[in-house]
């Protein structure tokens, strides 16, 4: 047991950075009174959030843990992994977001001497939140591995608590983002007139807030997710090949040291980057992103030809990290203006709002195809490289370890995803500070480069999801030993269909508590404007706290059905119909999910493109019906790209994982309709 | 052999009274010169339509014909009755438009003096289709099984002819209806300012064309597809239950003879309908309806217990029967203004055309919950009524003959079904002709009622076609000699991916066909009132041909690929990876495509009332802004619930059907990549 030890100095070391960036940032300087004043407004509303948000997941993970504690066939070690995974999952969170919060700030300031340390701070805020993903994610897998002395079973339990924490951060996050981006667009830009970020709407904090808690502590929770989510399907299917007898422990090892030499690569990637003397930020992040993922790839071939004696499980980890950089640049052609499809958006805007949203329908729609090829090559590849039909186990354990390649580098892709909102809110901060032109536009430049390294960090996220929910999927059927999900069965078809139906459902959900939060924050804003007129006039302030509520109080009340949902409906139909019927399920599930996310995703990028592309001047430019058609889509978008899109792809590893975690009482209550026959 | 004769019997005696009833109808009297006039034009331009898209059809089927031929595995019978199938779906379509573009008139003529002998003119016309459909269905399968000696393998090259042609006539009348409608709409109404169906608009001939080649002759061979693709289903899976000595020849016969008792069943019902001297249009419609099912369930019970000895094929019967009702019930509630559903779209519209489009799709998405655990246990009550897991071939047996049994009303539904369009021409022909008000209002009365009909009608097509699919895949099992497709198998849920991706693609292809056909129509529309200033003060005519020939022309051009792509697709892939991922990829298309199928129609279905709820005086009313985001939306919904939506019920079934045929090739050299490793 001492290759373990590797894991958990990569784990304290991704977090010893992330703590020495942290401390760097903080010592930064956070501007002036007014600067310090909005910051801290931003700063109070994401930890009011969080706190509240908090106390509602603390009622779920007790309920949880009690229930699983109670069923004899899972016991209180599932519970304590549980528990662990949750709270870890809230720590990168939070980590991630409270630096967020208090780089913004000094990234506006910074901005006031141009763009090179503005840059190194905004990107350091981002790593914390990256290297705090995987440091504790390789730390909890770890000790919970060696806690139960090398029992893989309790992981699931870990798994279950990161996906849940995971779905509900992410659908809250996405709806109280989206909700206060809409109703402050609406009211303030589109009735009031008045610019993006202006300190007399009364919602523009609450819309900063929103990238914090939405695109940094949703985001860190989602890829906490990913992360663990894909180490833990690839070492439940190396253990299954040990007790097997067809290979010996380092199937247990190799994914944990191959999660441990990524970290490395990230930190090494994170700090060229972040020092890098390019004036070029495109450049310096490329640079960070490249040389880590170089290193990762070397390090791959080198522990698979040391601790299996030979390339094959170079080769599924290479189809992974490939499959996932092609969907990330095919990502990037459906939803960037430097290619036909958004341009194409932007030129059916002319005819108006109702061919924007066709076109864009059907862009989104057309976007799958390739991607979704390329994870059947992906899927296919692993699967001969490792085992085949020969051998299914290994080809599956290459599937899985396609997934954790992918992800490997996942500190440096969080790092720069997370740069981006950063960015975005020391914008923010420097509109309502009114600090001078030419900080905005540093600011902008900032925020509008990492695109590129954010569309691959996207297509490992989408690909990662589809390869992971297959390899917990075969994990679950080792666990309820059925030795098949045959579709030829009706009842299994029955599954297949309610599966394939759930991402609909999920869908509807949260665009419709969009809808139901934005109308709240609408009528809001409007009531402030009209009962304080002097707001307009700058003569009277306006009353952020309550619109920051309003976004609080719905983002918290609308994440609770669908995350209850996602993890009660899988339990309930495999209960009644069985296990296989229920494996039927999570294969239409995560067949319509992958499906639905990308179609969404990109619909909404592309959408959001094409609007940023008219204003650009094309068409009439700003303030055009053609402008107007493009605003429609991009506030369709919204909800597409930011909440119901993203959310799909934890919902599929989540229903994936419960069916896992709860696979003992399936196989125990399992099939109750057809005993009645 | 004799019992098959009463199968022939039905079908000549539905053709003897679509015959009879065409006849009546050309006996009335087609009205002024001005009428006669524009009905000639309508007439015309469908026709040439039906004689361009039958030309492209021609040189398919040969094509395909010569293939099978070659094939040693298929050979010239396959082919005869692929061309056969092929050859009465146009047919059905061919009657069932001709009649309607003489009922239009008359209906328009006969309104002047009220509305009841309108209502029979126009049900008749109605009648003609359904009849037609039902007849030829009923008598080809018989003929193709009385002529190649009770071999029912040729029956499935009888469905290909049915669906392919479907597939084409769905999609290139869907796309040309749309077409016309959005280009007249968009110019005529909303840019010139003219009322719908006025002389002076040049693609007002085009628009009334599309209601009869998209909602006439598209809509009247996809119910053929889908009557005799669930006879099919029934048949195969008894001619397997004979060969395995489960059942007697009985169960080759028991389909036969449900569908012609449902055939006596819809004539009666359909004479009930039109003689009905009720003051009520909708009663009268509704009381045939209702009696035609009624005879179908009590003939069902009979049958069953006098074939099978028992009530267990009653009861699958019955379960169909219900899920279908109970489904088009739902259809209603989410698609109608008297429901939360639409209200909800109308008062999203007052902050706009996004909120509209969210809205929608949402009551979309939400729309399938219901609808497929209906599906789902219709499919278990079916096949645990008949075997269930002991006895699965019975079992599915009995899925099959639920599908029938919803299918057996046929030609009622389709009468139903058809009525609508010939109403809403004949309005558009008063209009026209400036015939008086009140004529326009009879006509707008009729057109308006049927609507709860044709839910329950379309609750059986999508209901129908998922049971269909499912029967028609256990056949593919049977006839490739695959024991399972087991979703744990990597290679089968790469075909679970791609099949769940191809109806997205799909989708995608077919929308943009609608949006690339309507730009060139806006393009011609304004090109003529900019060239012709006199047509809006009524001294130049309108080029109403020119306009025809864009509709006609686009919707062949745009209907190629989406329509060789699904049957080119599944035999590549059955090829590429085997029989089994050929199995996944019908079990992800049957299951997304559904989805699909009742999110866009059901979307469609309700932006289309949502903006007719504005129009009613709601939130402003006409020409307010809810009403213009309300237009939004159901601009956006046309090609959802008229092109996209319906086609995909088509190529679910029409995928598992070329897989059914071309399953000895797919055995033969299935599976080439696998080969490789």
């Amino acid at each position: 047991m001492e290759k373990e030890f590797l894991a958990i100095i990569a784990g304290v070391l991704a977090l010893l950075f992330a703590f020495v960036f942290s401390n760097q940032i903080k010592k930064e300087s956070d501007g002036n009174e007014r600067m310090k004043e909005i910051a801290g407004h931003i700063h109070q509303g994401a930890m009011a959030f969080l706190k509240r948000e908090y106390k509602y997941l603390a009622i779920f993970i007790v309920v949880i843990a009690v229930i699983m504690t109670v069923i004899p066939s899972l016991g209180w070690k599932t519970a304590i992994a549980f528990v662990l995974g949750a709270i870890l999952s809230i720590l990168a969170g939070y980590f991630g977001m409270n630096v967020a919060t208090k780089a913004n700030v000094r990234t506006a300031e910074a901005a006031r001497n141009g763009q090179s340390k503005a840059l190194k701070i905004a990107f350091s805020g981002g790593a914390v939140m990256g290297l705090s993903v995987v440091g504790l994610g390789v730390l909890g897998l770890t000790i919970t591995y060696l806690f139960f002395d090398g029992n893989v079973q309790y992981l699931t339990g870990f798994g279950l608590g990161a996906s849940s924490i995971a779905l509900f951060a992410r659908v809250g996050g996405g709806i109280y983002t989206k909700a206060a981006d809409v109703g402050a667009d609406l009211v303030g830009k589109v009735e009031a007139g008045i610019p993006e970020d202006d300190p007399r709407n009364p919602a523009v904090i609450a819309d900063n807030v929103g990238d914090n808690v939405g695109d940094v502590a949703g985001m860190g929770a989602d890829l906490f997710e990913s992360y663990v989510g894909s180490i833990i399907s690839a070492l439940t299917l190396g253990a299954a090949l040990v007790s097997k007898n067809i290979l010996g422990n380092e199937a247990i090892i190799f994914p944990l040291i191959l999660a441990s030499a990524g970290i490395v690569a990230s930190i090494i990637g994170v700090v060229i980057a972040r020092n890098s003397k390019s004036e070029n930020p495109q450049k310096a992040l490329n640079t960070g992103t490249y040389i880590g993922g170089i290193l990762v790839i070397i390090v791959s071939a080198v522990l698979s030809k040391m601790m299996f004696g030979d390339f094959k499980a170079f080769i599924a980890i290479i189809s992974g990290l490939l499959v996932g950089m092609i969907i990330g640049k095919i990502t990037e052609i459906f939803t960037s203006a430097d290619y036909k499809y958004v341009k194409k958006i932007a030129e059916q805007s002319q005819t108006g709002a109702a061919t924007t949203i066709i076109s864009g329908l059907a862009v989104g729609m057309q976007s799958t195809l390739i991607p979704i090829i390329l994870i059947a090559i992906g899927i296919l590849v692993a699967f001969y490289a490792m085992g085949g039909s020969q051998e299914s186990l290994m080809g599956l354990y290459g599937i899985a370890l396609a997934a954790v390649g992918m992800l490997s580098t996942t500190g440096l892709t969080v790092a720069v995803d997370a740069y981006g909102p950063i960015a975005d809110n020391a914008g923010g901060i420097a509109e309502m500070a009114e600090l001078p032109h030419e900080v905005r536009e540093v600011t902008d430049k900032l925020d509008s480069v990492g695109n590129t390294t954010a569309a691959i960090g996207k297509g490992f996220a989408i690909g990662s999801a589809a390869l992971t929910a297959l390899g917990l999927f075969a994990s679950y059927a080792e666990n309820t030993g059925i030795t098949k999900i045959d579709v030829l069965n009706p009842v299994t078809l029955v599954g297949v269909l309610i599966g394939a139906m759930l991402p609909f459902m999920f869908s509807a959900l949260t665009m419709e508590s969009v809808g139901k939060a934005a109308n709240k924050m609408i009528e809001e804003v409007r009531r402030q404007f009209k009962e304080k007129p002097g707001i307009m006039e700058g003569t009277e302030k306006p009353d952020y706290t309550t619109c920051v509520d309003i976004s609080t109080g719905a983002a918290l009340k609308e994440m609770i059905l669908p995350g209850i949902s996602a993890i009660v409906v899988p339990i309930f139909i495999g209960i009644l119909l069985g296990a296989e019927a229920l494996g039927g399920l999570i294969a239409g599930a995560v067949a319509s999910g992958v499906l639905m996310a990308i179609m969404m995703s990109n619909a909404g990028g592309a959408w959001d493109n094409a609007k940023k592309y008219i204003e650009g001047g094309v068409y009439g430019g700003k303030g055009s019906d053609t402008h107007k058609a493009g605003v429609v889509g991009d506030t369709v978008g919204d909800p597409f790209k930011d909440t119901s899109g993203p959310s799909l792809n934890i919902l599929i590893k989540l229903m994936t994982i419960v069916s896992l975690v709860f696979a003992p009482v399936i196989v125990e209550f399992g099939g109750l309709l057809m005993k009645l026959f």
